[in-house]
């Protein structure tokens, strides 16, 4: 759409137009909801002042993106939104020639952006990268890294900060507090110019004095953090004036030089239930529009609600339990447990590497600390959960929310990684539970467990009904039932597609229930490979050193050459978004079609 | 050592001793020096105010903590300092009990004070930690993290900030540049002390512009960066005047929040030859005294040396070659190509994270980054590979220099996990050279090359000479020599292991370069499955996840069920430091220890 000749008249109505189709589309759909009807308008301006096809538009987590995908060509399929198969929730250059770059983990725009502002100086080109990102990122060590750099390098890059004092969640940490420090912003604005006239005519020394008095005011802006660090700084202005933001934004672009412009936004603007910052409205499932509320969801209770639950009793029972959350409270359950022990858990915000090194202190001085994070965010704490954590052998709990397919977030988001690229860290423990009962075991033997351990559950329900279990023990893996020739090997919610695919075959197989990728029942097994030759692995992630991975090693030590070893663990490609039974039809997961292979 | 009744006289004349002690250890030992010589008069400082047994000492990187060893119990075993079964060249717990935690990756320290200040403060325990932190950590990501939560939550944290101007390298970044803005610094201190005076007895409405006037004076100090993040600052303060420190350090104590002593050292202080902002003295060989020079080194070549000329040989014959290091020009062989080409290689200071996403956008704009990195350190940039390159599918190279075991650096710095935890991440491709000409056809291939793609390299010289071997092509492997029933497969500098321990054996053996474990030479690997069955594996890396999984996996899929496989990688256990030879003797990895197992 091209909109440069648009008076702002227009501008104004097609902000209606756009907040009205992005409305209609998450009530039916689902999706990101708030943050993107609230950036509408500075959507606008940007594709107004900049051209979205020479300029590189980078837009952090870009879940607030979907006014501009409806500027770019997706008018139409936007309705597909987050469906299999359709038009994806987050920015994605596959899908548009408009979208300049992949994003679905959160402040990783102006590193973007100062990586195109290299390549642009390098190709002696005259285009502008804009960075587009939300408060809530400014917490996470990566825009720091990169305003250091940008600050010190100068390149000409465009930074749009979308205020609405939230990030996910209520505001949290020092900086945030900053942005809001907006008292005599405006004051500010006016004498600036005033003094920057001024200094125009006086001689050199009362100059300096000026230029002192001048950056008092400053002082009282947020925009001191970013100027200190070499980025001009303008703002706050009002994010929904488009006129104003236009002029802005041309003065932004003009400069040729770091700036950013504070624009301050009203989440959900437009959509009067959902206004303020409100964190329900942040992601959403299909809700009815007049009445702002979803169906109530039938079916099995999520495994994350079963973990928050559970959490809130280990806190009861044991005051040496504590936990963090970067930035996800309700996401990953946490919320009950900081709301009733505030003093003992704590979200940090987006600051998934903060988050896992400040906890091993905690373990260190005897709490139990729970880490809770993501599967495809503690891929952020790597390091730290190495270096920090598994080196010092201390007992901090991972809690791996989000486990496997998440469905309609997609690529970006899949837990896919975490069984390899935490298998191969000395002193680390894995382990899983497959559905209620199993959970609580899971953590009442992480929370007695002295070294690190990590356990993954999925998004949604556990694919196992609940039944009685024995309680876990390390290394321990409990056989659910005997059959003949095949094994079943199931890891986490692995074990629920076993047994749904076991239910469909002919055959007697026999089911177990591995517990622990890490170590493994040695002894199990090597009795198991003894009555089985023909295993099977079920387990939601990678194959690249995953599950099957470590059962082939074990094999392989063991000298145990009579097993055939088949893995449905996930093949070597990032997996799409959309409904989660069509994502896993698609890559044949389904227990029909998995029934079928074996046969 | 109780230094708490010693008279600034003989605190002084004690780091005159310790500061002996270091220079006289690490001349023979080889060390990190010229920042444990500057860091010594705050040590002893910090000692005299704060109790090493109660307070938690953390120590960032901790290669700057010699003199917290010899003042606490390590006098004598000192001489043992970075020896195999000596004393670590980093704080270690397991080593004494004064060393609160371990630290050799940088910037974590303020994230650890958080922590331990949650517990303390859950504990309602009187004990203050003090995080003491080189400005060159500064840069990292997490710093900030922690800052953010720090200043938010007010826990009683002290923070002593060495400045020396100099991170390893020269000073990156705008942060950098803010912390030499001293001009006004002590003028500043002063006065603010005589405002805060008059204050107290001025009416409200003058309180407000006097404040004003006062912080337009703090505006020229590095502290406002601190202040606005809400915590206090003191300084800058001479990290060298004893009692001045004392001073310091006794009113951050008592102050009972966040706050941040900026102190500024001189490297090398005490060794004249060493003084002054000069890279060479960060980490060094044994060196003699009196000239300061290291005797010559003999034998091959450095990996890194090959990397180094090589790199430039690429950049000069194609200018869409460009590359970043995270504050390691040196040991990264970095530095000649930025010397030369300034303009398309960058040293974006420690920022991992930073340094990886940057590279996404050059490779998307058509040019071909080399992103060096240590394989330890690219852990810190884990995600970002996943998510900003990998998800792209972008031509981003990733030279992994300190693959496998670093030798005196130890547990913190062993480069063993990449393999597994790059693997498991699609549109990968895993890449390794086992001498010079092999490196040079690995980086042609990885220039040549559209896709993501990482090599890996170890500290010092590979382990085979140089020879002839044929050019680098996806997925194929190359069959250095046929032999009887034995095949050796050696993926990088296990290739040269491979041929060593070959040497002794009395039968022949066939040996394959495998050139890629992502993907791997499938083809080969059935062909070589016909005729041999007892197949062992040499990588400088980690079992789990790693080449012999790798294959297995393979061998696994393809139901080749006659194959014996062991692996000769590296058992589940953090590996200790000392020299490379008597690591590996202890693991049992020399060539004759292998032909042993074999037989």
């Amino acid at each position: 759409m091209d909109i440069k000749a648009y008076t702002i008249e227009e501008l104004n109505s097609l902000a209606e137009d756009i907040r009205e189709k992005i409305l209609h589309t998450v009530s039916k759909n689902g999706g990101h909801l708030s943050s993107t009807m609230g950036a509408t308008d500075l959507i606008i301006a940007m594709h107004k002042v900049f051209d979205a096809k020479k300029d590189p538009f980078i837009f952090d987590v870009s879940h607030q993106a979907y006014a501009h995908k409806l500027l770019t060509d997706r008018w139409e399929s936007f309705e597909t939104l987050r469906q299999f198969g359709g038009i994806s929730g987050y920015t994605k250059p596959s899908e548009s020639a408009y979208d300049y770059y992949v994003a679905g983990h959160s402040s990783t725009s102006i590193s973007l952006a100062v990586g195109a502002a290299k390549a642009i100086a390098l190709k002696g080109e005259e285009r502008v990268p804009v960075a587009f990102i939300g408060d809530g990122s400014m917490s996470a060590g990566m825009v720091y890294e990169a305003l250091n750099e940008l600050g010190d390098r100068k390149y000409p890059v465009v930074i749009i900060l979308n205020d609405n004092e939230m990030s996910i969640a209520k505001p949290i940490g020092a900086i945030s507090k900053l942005l809001s420090q907006t008292m005599a912003g405006s004051f500010y604005q006016k004498f600036k110019g005033k003094v920057e006239k001024a200094l125009e005519h006086l001689p050199e020394g009362a100059t300096y004095m000026a230029k002192r008095f001048e950056e008092s005011f400053k002082l009282i802006t947020p925009g001191i953090l970013f100027e200190e660090m070499g980025i001009e700084y303008i703002g706050p202005v009002d994010g929904h004036d488009i006129e104003r933001l236009i002029e802005t934004m041309e003065i932004a672009k003009e400069l040729k030089k770091p700036v950013i412009i504070h624009a301050q936004t009203t989440k959900g603007k437009g959509y009067e239930i959902a206004e303020g910052t409100k964190e329900h409205w942040h992601g959403v499932s299909a809700f009815d529009l007049k009445t702002g509320k979803a169906p109530k969801k039938s079916g099995a209770k999520a495994a994350t609600a079963i973990f928050s639950e559970a959490l809130v009793a280990l806190a009861d029972e044991d005051e040496k339990v504590v936990g963090v959350t970067a930035a996800m409270p309700s996401g990953t359950g946490m919320s009950a447990v900081i709301e009733k022990y505030p003093e003992r858990f704590w979200d940090v915000a987006i600051a998934e590497q903060h988050a896992v090194t400040s906890m091993g202190p905690l373990a260190k001085e005897g709490f139990k600390p729970f880490c809770t994070i993501y599967s495809t965010f503690l891929q952020r704490g790597y390091d730290q959960v190495i270096h920090d954590i598994c080196l010092m052998d201390l007992g901090v709990v991972f809690a791996m929310d989000r486990a496997g397919i998440v469905g309609e977030d997609g690529e970006t988001h899949q837990g896919v990684f975490d069984i390899s690229y935490l298998r191969a860290i000395p002193n680390m423990t894995l382990l899983a539970p497959y559905n209620e009962t199993t959970m609580k075991q899971c953590m009442r033997f992480a929370k007695e467990y002295a070294h690190p351990c990590a356990f993954r559950y999925p998004r949604g329900a556990f694919m196992a009904e609940d039944c009685d279990a024995p309680e876990y023990e390390l290394g321990k893996s409990h056989l659910l039932q005997e059959g003949e020739e095949i094994l079943f090997i199931g890891y986490g919610n692995g074990v629920g597609r076993a047994q749904k695919v076991a239910e469909i075959m002919d055959v007697n197989v026999a089911i177990l229930d591995l517990r622990f990728v890490k170590p493994l029942d040695r002894e199990m097994l090597i009795e198991l490979s003894k009555k089985y030759h023909k295993w099977f692995v079920f387990s939601d992630s990678v194959k690249e050193g995953g599950v099957g991975s470590a059962i082939l090693e074990l094999l392989s030590e063991e000298k145990i050459d009579n097993v055939l070893l088949t893995s449905f663990e996930y093949d070597d490609a990032f997996i799409t978004h959309g409904n989660t039974k069509l994502v896993e039809e698609s890559l044949g997961l389904l227990p029909e079609q998995l029934a079928k292979k074996i046969v």
